[in-house]
């Protein structure tokens, strides 16, 4: 209710400021018996940690998690899963002389608005370093879901106006991981970077987009009317920090689409029901069908950037701020892990309510 | 969690099938003491309703809304408020031929795979003669929220490659209910509406786009980091039969442009805190700024096309089925008052919250 | 939230006033392809019914009930069962003499406090009527448990201060229904009947207790910590009307006993693990542990009694009042089905919820 | 859903086993700018922790408290509040001798049931020591109360056959807290302290009772008809470890009353509404009338006794055991901020629920 919980039977609860003590959570209805891989999921936090490349934030952080419970000889218990990554490397003063002061297009005057208070440093709970919990998490869906050979994957198909060719939608979702703005298209990944490094030297920042494909995932998993498999999505999507737009299967471009081309013929194969395109997306009325699901995550460019702005300040009157920090000029590649994360969390709980009402899932 | 109830603290519960007896739900939450205008909500349900212009279904329902509970001479006691819709112009002997086959791009084949077990006939469940219900609850919701000068209007801004002009965008709601299509740009409506004449002819159907205001929101709304406003209002209109995107401020566009171009400057005018610009849609850090909140959803072409198409049975054999029934060629105009009642349950939902911990609002 | 849905995955939302045109709800996650027996449904529904015999309200309701949704061809479809029970028999000018007074112990001036604005005909929501809802959920709830050998079985086994026989409670389920009073011990009934219209005579009302027993639940169910199983029975029970307390296994007799005396020693025979006692009630940790389930609920004696009563007005002037309408001396033998029935939703929810990280189950 | 929160709109989530690193919770919704007073907090954590007198298990904990996140410059910040208590005196190797064995009357056996896998030192989640989480919640929850004058206070009033006398409550609740039994009448305490060691010598354990009163809750909180402010109470007792039955105002004893004896009669005074008697327990058709609520809390035996049992392990086969390890004769004295922190996490969410409709509250 409050809005740090996600999920319904595999729910998660997050905590944490960005220049507090620590940033976590609890899982609680992790199922019992599932071998808890900490390097796995210490890979996935690796992949959105600052610092990771000199495309990203220069402030240097561990991100090592820690298990408190809910584990035992290895194994999840069906207990909560409580975990914490610590802060080390917070320079809380380079916020001080933003502390009364609204930022534009951040969440400073929001927050103060709905609490009346808060901690301004670092962006406090509106801070992208929130999203870490997330990642803990997912991973640990992924690995419960890896049993059932449903895969959460996604790359960067666009930043500002370079996209990767239709050609690399051929998924080589390894070549995603071999440059730092995890694109599949090798070509688009230079000119990628290329324009990242031009930006970062302007003080400016780029939008982009992600595109994530689960697959796998059996026919039957979703919830209608309210909670359809790609209105969970889109929520748990359009929950992660810049994120403006999210589109599934065809999305926009069935706008301009005629039915009888949108629909998707259905034939019998010998590996059983198929389709012969995919413009649902792998789901029909809010029910996943079997084909492969996907969708597109649109990221606005971040509000930090280092050219001077006119805003005001507390008391409203008009102030010209310049932002320091360590901040990126593209955000994109680092949310790779964090949107596959939260598809994750949405498939596995869906998959566990199917269950509950139906046992052979 | 079974999927048929929306919001937290002004909830709603859904029933019924197309061709079953009613249609219905229970609104759990309704604050006491409002006044329930019945003209008002059937007005709304009108604006729902097929039949209503030569453009639409000509199945002809009254869909005259019957209340049993929670009002008191005219006033909401703050118990549940039930309410059913009967159906009575269903023709259950027109789906007859689709009994055992699966409609391309319908939920036949997932219902299958989900349930075991469905009413096949008018899409049952699936129908969006469902969405009724939404309307009369978020009718309600409006009743509410015009108390605090909080109006959720939307209109069709794009039927397939037809869009509004960008003056339309100066928004004369009222214009565009003096048109079949719901658009506020005359000269885009015609044109519409010539199109939808021609698809009809061919058999064919047709997508298009809805752009929603919602208009006078106090900044504080909203509860990150999962339940962020425009997450909810995503979810929303996702589960919304046909749609397949939602973005909301600069959306999509928000990929092509730079942090500085994108910022919103904050000034103070005597009317209080103002921004110059307003990508951000109304919500920053996921919670209301106090700017017009506004967003886009996307709908696809509807499944239910005349031409002959080539699919698989229940027994996975190759069957060919011809779609009879009665059908829109493009349902968007009808889904603008449904758009607009997802989007009152989504703000009075979070209003409630937030005055919860915060007396103020 | 608002109080008018019992249950996660199996969920029951209800709705409707005493005086009101219709009782009614909407069960939302029972599975599908469940056979809906009706007539054990208005079975149970008759047990529960005003007018029943000579001891209880002579207000003439025949309490059918009528589905609206969710059921085909006789089976469930997994989509939302609604259904309604009309009022026929209310008379509501009963209640002018009342509409402005505070009963003593009635819910008429906490409804006003909450609320502001009340439906005071017949108690409104407050009306024990509203328990026909819950009756016809737990019987659908039932005939999904039969199938996994759970049976969910209450009995009368105190009125005032005639308490069944210790050899009673052998439990021949049948012969509580062969009387009256729904006693299995046949004495105890006769004097409880007796006490019944003695106590008619005088205008006066009686309190009682009625015993539950669950059986056949598999070890496992139960959701610790804060949903520990005998802690959802507990709030079930004393959702009921009237009800005052609740106590499970040992009970309040615990406090007397030492942990040696009421330790449940463990055996295993033929039939797989067993307990030489149950003081434990069938629940352990608030997991099941295979033992039948056991509980008592403490009903007051009802507050409408036919004397003259000092109480005030809206105004808070002191009034004297007589509670005409027709009620019932002894509510208690009414309230067995609606045990049973809160029972059986406590535990199809745990089975499912268990089910859904379990698979086996 | 999975058991380890509580509440709706302040919501606790908690994990932890006795002998893991740590046990903690997240408070998601506080209201922001609350106090934070740790000392407070601290207190009643010291009330609740072992080894506090003679009487209580000697595992030495200091049971000190660490705040993760959610406070800024003292106070509440609305962000999620995640807290840590690390545990220091465990001995893990205690429960070698019963890694295998099911402890009569403990949660062993269940917890192998249910989740086939578990943490047997100690407990592990079936520790009381989880319910420290709870008292760190509920004093932030009486710190918010304590602003409206809202108190809980709890005290023994039954420890085997030692009862409180009647005089007694008169409820000096501070000298309560001058004796180790935490019992108001200093002569019953001086019983219930002999018989505890009495009963130490034994090796065997007792049973008693917790009288709570809440105090200054305004008429209008709870949430009929399933989330009565009183099932919501006796769900949140029922949670805490031991507990087999739950009371309220007049409880069972109004089994054995006539309703003209127990209506409460409303009378007018200069303070307001009052009322002649409160057999209601301060709790009127699930709503809170403003009279003092309270309720008993009966506590069986602790199941940890010195004496050789017999009992089965995990091959089913019978085997004799003796609990080493160290523990408590009787729980109930070191349960009484417990039962007040439960108290208090029902009705600040009560009071923030009624809130978000009702402003004026």
């Amino acid at each position: 209710m409050a809005g740090n919980t996600f999920g319904n039977l595999f729910k998660l609860t997050t905590f944490g400021e960005s220049h507090g003590p620590a940033i976590g959570g609890i899982i609680d209805g992790c199922p019992a018996g599932l071998n808890i891989d900490v390097d796995f999921i210490q890979h996935q936090l690796n992949r959105r940690r600052p610092g990771q490349t000199v495309l990203t934030t220069q402030r240097n952080e561990k991100d090592k998690v820690h298990f408190l419970s809910g584990i035992f000889e290895g194994k999840s218990t069906g207990t909560p899963i409580a975990f914490v990554v610590n802060n080390e490397d917070q320079i809380s003063k380079d916020y001080d002389h933003i502390k009364d002061v609204f930022r534009p297009s951040h969440a400073d005057y929001t927050y103060t608005e709905k609490y009346g208070h808060r901690d301004y440093r670092g962006s406090g709970r509106a801070s992208a370093r929130e999203t870490l919990s997330r990642v803990v998490a997912g991973a640990i869906a992924q690995l419960y879901l890896q049993q059932y050979g449903i895969t959460c994957r996604a790359f960067v198909s666009q930043i500002a106006s370079v996209k990767i060719s239709e050609s690399a939608l051929e998924l080589d979702f390894e070549e995603a991981e071999n440059n730092m703005v995890r694109c599949p298209d090798k070509d688009a990944a230079l000119r990628m970077i290329q324009l990242i490094e031009e930006t970062a030297l302007n003080g400016d920042t780029l939008g982009g987009m992600i595109t994530c494909y689960v697959q796998g995932v059996p026919a039957g998993l979703g919830e209608p009317v309210f909670d359809k498999l790609h209105a969970e999505l889109g929520k748990a999507m359009l929950s992660i920090n810049a994120v403006k737009g999210f589109e599934y299967g065809s999305g926009f471009g069935a706008v301009l689409m005629k039915g009888s081309a949108h629909n998707d013929e259905m034939i019998k194969t010998t590996g059983g029901v198929q389709f012969k395109s995919n413009h649902s997306g792998g789901i029909q009325g809010g029910i996943s069908n079997g084909a492969p699901i996907y969708f597109n995550v649109a990221f606005k460019p971040v509000s930090s950037i280092k050219a001077k702005q006119s805003t005001i300040d507390k008391q409203l009157n008009p102030v010209e701020i310049e932002i320091n920090g360590r901040h990126d000029v593209c955000v994109v590649p680092r949310a790779v892990p964090i949107v596959e994360a939260m598809s994750a969390l949405v498939i596995i709980d869906a998959l566990l309510l199917q269950r509950a009402s139906h046992p052979k899932f």
